[in-house]
């Protein structure tokens, strides 16, 4: 391809590379791939199975050292899913949150630009413009910045009071990303692996998906913070960078699936919660 | 409001109504329910109870023939669910479906403007156009019409070639909507009730969510076209009419939550997928 750069030389310049698919993204020695760090790692270990949660490190700290201090304190060990509502979340309370004081403010993460999201270069239905912090998907308008309710996301419960919440009732998006719930609700994390020690329990028998009786809940064996684990308990997985060259490959091929094979048309987009973060388990120490 | 039309005369125009909340809209006395034809109603009877689909009458005329003939001729009977993947699709196959030719032709809904949908005011991702055929979520970008991978929605499998689909490979989409598949593989209708009998399903163990071992996999009751069950045997159900000005009150509420009472912040738009379609039983004959 020629071009002429501004001091009138001719020279050339070299062609796009050739589109990768996303299995070639995958095993790509460029891709960078990083582990969450254990002090923001939640295990929840259910009967079934771990579900690992990686917190926000730059949105919502109020609420994110809240759910630790909790977590901390024993007061999930033993508890119960109560809600399982089809296409939306699953829900769980802390089973010693008495005295557990309202975190006071507002609805966190639509406080300000507290974190700085990687922009995609796709529209959005709900946000002027939508991106990634960390693993995390997040979107701003230019005042703002806030985490987006996409499958698999975690948010902190609260009643009709913007400050009724206190980190003791948690919940998870299991359906079709409730984006209207954005900014009215604090968010906290996501489940980076373990959904489905989630989404396949029974969907909750009475109003919005809660259980009408205890015994049809499922329990909860044991919630920690990973750095308090030792290393042999610690489950080890990492995250596909969401900056980098790589990344930009992986909207693309996301973007443009006919890459892939199988597919015959692309779009030329990817919805903000249509973009799979990929996670994967290691061997080894952290 | 006072305003003043082209001739010149003052006059009073009535102030916009008074917004409605999502619960006064399902309750007035304006709002429009329809019944599905029997004649394209399919139901699966699983071991937990019925899966209701609506087929599309507008689009993909060749799939929807074939499943229903397939349907007729029992080859769903004591088949079974043999793909749960997780954050993507249920599907299941027919139980005698040697012999079944393929469907000639390209992927169908994506050939003309055989439907039109009745268009929403909001944007999306993936096409110029969106909105409802009846209560199935469309696309349109003014040559092509087709439906969209919105959450219930049921499509027929396809292995590599465009025409290697036979009607006898059912998917249904069971997480985000997965719209870069849309003009790639055939929709042909949706699940309005019983979603809760194909999600809560243990995840298949294998590749893309296959079961590995036939014991793994839920059986299949029975599958029926609701027009072949007497009266008795039917389910009697009813969705929202999307079209009419009820459907645009209820579009206006879904985009302005804050109508909604515990909502603090609207986005004044609400994706395609996003927009459930309300479904209700109601006693008696159609």
């Amino acid at each position: 391809m020629l071009s002429i750069i501004a001091a009138g030389m001719l020279m050339m310049t070299p062609p796009p590379p050739a589109p990768l698919s996303s299995a070639q993204i995958l095993a790509h020695e460029d891709t960078i791939w990083l582990r969450p760090h254990p002090e923001n790692t939640i295990y929840m270990d259910m009967p079934t199975g771990r579900v690992i949660i990686s917190l926000g490190q730059e949105i919502a700290p109020l609420n994110r050292e809240r759910v630790k201090e909790l977590v901390r304190a024993g007061a999930f060990n033993g508890a119960a899913i109560d809600r399982v509502q089809e296409n939306y979340v699953v829900q769980w309370s802390a089973r010693e949150a008495d005295g557990v004081e309202d975190i006071v403010g507002e609805v966190e993460g639509d406080r300000g630009a507290v974190g700085s999201p990687r922009l995609l270069p796709f529209g959005d239905t709900y946000a002027p413009q939508v991106g990634f912090i960390g693993p995390l998907p997040a979107a701003q308008d230019g005042k703002h910045v806030w985490l987006a309710h996409c499958y698999a996301m975690v948010g902190v419960g609260r009643g009709y009071g913007l400050d009724s919440g206190n980190g003791a009732e948690l919940y998870v998006v299991v359906g079709q990303a409730p984006r209207h719930l954005d900014r009215n609700i604090t968010l906290v994390g996501k489940v980076l692996m373990g959904m489905e020690h989630l989404t396949s329990l029974p969907r909750g028998d009475g109003e919005l998906g809660f259980y009408t009786e205890d015994q049809e809940k499922a329990g909860i064996v044991r919630v920690t913070v990973a750095a308090d684990l030792p290393e042999d308990e610690r489950s080890h997985i990492e995250y596909m960078s969401t900056s980098g060259t790589m990344w930009d490959r992986w909207l693309e091929v996301r973007a443009n699936r006919v890459n892939d094979g199988w597919f015959t048309h692309s779009h030329g987009a990817v919805d903000l919660c249509n973009i799979p973060v990929p996670v994967r388990e290691v061997s080894g120490k952290e």
